[in-house]
């Protein structure tokens, strides 16, 4: 908020807002209605370089921080949540990469990060919640490991060329590994039809008999749930943002239909029914951007930001969730259409109450925060 | 409630949950994704005699009650909201007919009641709100009228064959007049692509200098408004109805899943946060089904029930959406997947904040309600 | 609802309107302020029979069923909602004697029952939530009992003369006890100073060696979890009726408000934010009456009742208060004041969210009920 | 928030904190209590320094800038919110001196600011909602003017000195003037006996003939309604921090008592639904907290702050009521005691969403600035 941008994060910003006018915002209806980005729109990411602006330049990256990254963030959300969710997922993983990987394994995976979606892989069917329920195995076999397991509602699941896998290393011992699509053994599975985020593919991952060679360790042995907690943590402050980016979408569109709308020959923002339901919006979208900034703020000046942004998505979830929905109230009949953006702006925040952690898991984990303090 | 059905009335209900879990139960998620009923499912709607359960015998129904019709619509509703939905428009539609018919017209009409859908019109796409602002016109010619206007967002328009069109006879004064598909000047219009209750059409018509005779008046000249308050009352009733119906569906859901379903080897439904979800989803069904079996009741014993209906229903929605949203977070990613029918039943249930009269205005009905008593 | 009341009930009612308007109601602030009952209040209700009424006329009482019994908490609570929870914790009392007592323990007590009153003590200060953490025993003496400890947080606690109180009576064994304040080794502790129902004393009782013979066990040994679970439903229901009668409060206050004062000339119940309050306070009374006149219906006809009740009192207590809140805003400033008697509705209410378990207690409960359906 | 302090700021906040410890936070229950300060606290107020903080050095002030100040009250109020609105009443008015006073205002005034609380009045018995229905009335007399009429419901009106009055110059003209209470003609009316912030008193002023000289009027003839709106602006920042520090309050309270007390052996801490509500303290805090910092930065650097402050005081009432109630149940029983000072952070809250401004009001106002953007 009362960070100034430097020049060459405005010029970002400015790019981001035309790219997202002209070439995602268009599609936003066509990319809920048909569950996938409109052709040649991912290479346009590619080609403009966003796949690799928070990477340091020494790692051919643009060397943008964690401020500017949630803001292209929130701006690209605006056009289309899943798009901005696909960049989320691909970035978190990326900095799972330079906080934990070994130089080798940034020398041997960064240089393709520009145009190969990068994901981190977590989840199993029985059951998200207990890490130590996680069937993945990682067996020693040589210099390397051998990978047996499915990953599934992995975001850019199918999409993504390379793989972060949680995997068990011991009876109590979880690690992860990086997996590429092209190793033997390797095969996509089944991919979610989810109600939103329409344009993230999200699917499954089958490993079988995969050899991981040993320098694909990402952290160390047993490094496994930190790692995990790590990547939640800054998935969570992106997700803010995209939270965020959501909202100011269903107020722009709220604010523009109450302004023509009209009720007994009164524009219906004058009704004091809709200016209760667009100050939520308001007061919604910018209480979760005030989190997010702060989050990215803490992280951006190497201070402990997990709480911070802990609360960002559990909060703006929620809150976005019921300013889409006050939205849809606002264009009545209209909104419950199909062919108006206000039902999958819910649906697409509504993804956020559950990924990347539940809210009842990250209230609780808030809580926990608080009890440790003092 | 403490109602005792009788031996008709038990042998109806009988029959209709079997009806329920046979025919429609089964082919829910199918409606919901294809956006229809599944074929056959209307013909054995009407062979099992359901479309004029609420006709008075002399009419040829069978004679049933606002309580025990409503106890059926909610029966349906658990197995597939729009099922419900279509004959609830049906129903009131039939409502009005018998209220404020001539002898004439209810002769002319209910022989066909058991076999063609009847509807009730009266939004235009200038808006809902406000009754004079119609712009559909009945002029007089000879013995009857000439009908001009486009009517949308018609529950079960495109499906239904009879339609009561409300229409402007002079400046300020509406009236309402039967329409049938088959008069020269008579067309269908858009098919609305809406997100939920996806099994009940909802469309336009479009009227070209449709002449009605003079006996389909429904009511007297001007009765418009009063006819059309009555139909949402009527409506209303049996949304409350359909609302517990889709709440009953989404508790048996969740208290299945919460049984089955672990998290660190306890089944999910021992934990303190989901018992909250449940005891939310089984009071937000208790208290909307005492809320239309009260208005059910009123209307049975020729008591005032306008209220009571407009409370069922302003009530109803609101906390239907909330339990469905509940049911959706206790199945986490599987409530979010559209293999499952947790989004649907929230977006069936959200269509009732805002057909028959939006929550707000509901809420505004029910408080002047309260500022005229004594 | 479509209960149709006697003779003898119709009778009882207009009674107690009358005795609400003219005894309570004009003292409601002066009991908020000064704390008690007006002098000669507890005399009237004496003497009016209110004390007996839901007793058999065999046990000297005036045989009145569950359903009215409520119906006249709530009128008297309409007045002022502590006269009207000294009764129900009185009549929850009287009604574990019902069922659990002995012939010769009704023979004692009940003849005293119209002017003395009794009380379940169950909480002691180390938490009411865990029942086999209850620190009070009572030990074999010869043919009765020896009791010790303390019982605090006692609704009717230094007013009742008859307190039946929760003791261990083996490590893993609770029974409840008859204990008449005039024993040797009774005192009085601790009078709780509450933030509302002030007109309700709660209260300490100190046991020091009291010897309590055989024939004041209440129940069978061993009872004393049950006996618990039975008073908190039987206290529920009537917790519910008092919820209504605040509800009901509220709503007139504001009704009347919301006609006389005028906002820029326009009285404020024409405002649509102030009618979506009036309508939210009205779908809340209606809606927790419709729960207690259902829970009291099942208790009348000997059906189960302990979910129904439980509903009952932690949805009523949840929605009491925030019609007590938006019935305050409605007031604005005068609202805020203790000079009205919002503020205080709102604190009343607010007692039940904790009183005979507390809201998340209730939940749990009703969740667990619905687990073990089918 | 990554605002760095300066020196003198960092040694301000240190002894605040100290001031608070020692003077403000032991007394807490006390001035709830007995409804006014404990003897000789305004007093160490006034010789500490706190009065004249704000005010620039040249004007015998310290020279804090709006965001120190503000850090000042929510610390403050973590002991007492009623001393913290007592000095957030007086700097509103200050400000507004500040703003809109001349030079021979500001040397005759100023000097006696450390000792003397301002105090500004709008609201009139008829309502405070239309600066039209104004009826205290100021008439040419002189050089100076004449003032007559009753204001009620100020902030420190009985305990200020000096009194910023909003009157009428002409029938559609609104204007402020000083008025000092040793005006011949000034008196002090009722005392209000509000329910909560109960160590600042509230009252009314009745102006009879009171002359008040001509360099006395505050801003320009016709500029009432500007300055009212800006002492609300001022204000409402402040008042964000005293919501946040009643949160803070809530949130050390719970925190504690959530370590220490068990159930089942276990502290309740444990229990997913005590941190769900903990959770959701801490979340209300940190936004309310965000959203005043922000709303702070913005005066402070000169840009736009209205929507921002209006948006803090909306938000953070509403939640710091929802965040006491959530303490409040943690402590169950004990919450709803006088002898614990969860029910009286509540009603210290409470007033925030009526005291400058309703939320309603300030719900609309914020939905105006949103449509009036672009």
């Amino acid at each position: 908020m009362n960070r100034k941008w430097t020049q060459p994060e405005q010029m970002l910003l400015r790019m981001t807002n035309d790219f997202t006018d002209n070439e995602i915002a268009p599609f936003d209806l066509q990319i809920d209605h048909e569950g996938k980005l409109p052709a040649g729109l991912f290479d346009k990411l590619v080609n403009t370089g966003f796949l690799t602006m928070m990477l340091p330049e020494e790692f051919g990256g643009a060397g943008f921080g964690p401020e500017i990254t949630a803001a292209v963030i929130e701006r690209i959300a605006q056009g289309n949540a899943s798009v901005a969710v696909t960049l989320e997922g691909h970035f978190k993983t990326l900095d799972q990469f330079l906080k934990y990987g070994t130089s080798a394994l940034k020398a041997k995976y960064f240089p393709t990060a520009g145009e190969r979606i990068f994901a981190f892989s977590m989840t199993e069917a029985s059951g998200g919640s207990n890490p130590m329920g996680i069937q993945t195995t990682a067996v020693r076999q040589g210099d390397g490991w051998l990978l047996n397991g499915n990953k599934v509602m992995i975001t850019n699941g199918g999409l993504a060329e390379v793989y972060a896998v949680l995997a068990k290393t011991a009876p109590d011992e979880l690690s992860v590994f990086v997996v590429d699509k092209d190793m033997p053994g390797f095969q996509f599975g089944k991919q979610e039809d989810f109600i939103g985020l329409r344009g993230t593919p999200v699917g499954e991952i089958v490993l079988t008999d995969v050899y991981v060679p040993a320098d694909n360790l990402l952290g160390k042995v047993g490094d496994g749930p930190m790692l995990g907690d790590s990547a939640h943590d800054d998935a969570r402050i992106l997700m803010g943002a995209v939270l965020s980016g959501i909202m100011t979408h269903a107020l722009n569109l709220s604010v523009t239909y109450a302004k023509e709308r009209k009720a007994l020959d009164v524009p219906i923002g004058q009704l004091q029914i809709i200016q209760h339901k667009l100050a939520n919006i308001a007061m919604s979208r910018d209480t979760t951007q005030l989190l997010y900034e702060r989050a990215a703020y803490l992280k951006a000046t190497q201070q402990p930001y997990s709480e911070a942004a802990t609360m960002t998505k559990a909060y703006g979830s929620r809150t976005a969730v019921a300013a889409g929905d006050d939205a849809l109230q606002i264009y009545g009949g209209y909104g419950y259409s199909r062919e108006y953006p206000l039902a999958h702006l819910i649906a697409d925040a509504r993804a956020l109450e559950i990924a990347e952690g539940t809210v009842e898991k990250m209230e609780s984990a808030i809580a926990l925060a608080e009890l440790g303090k003092a």
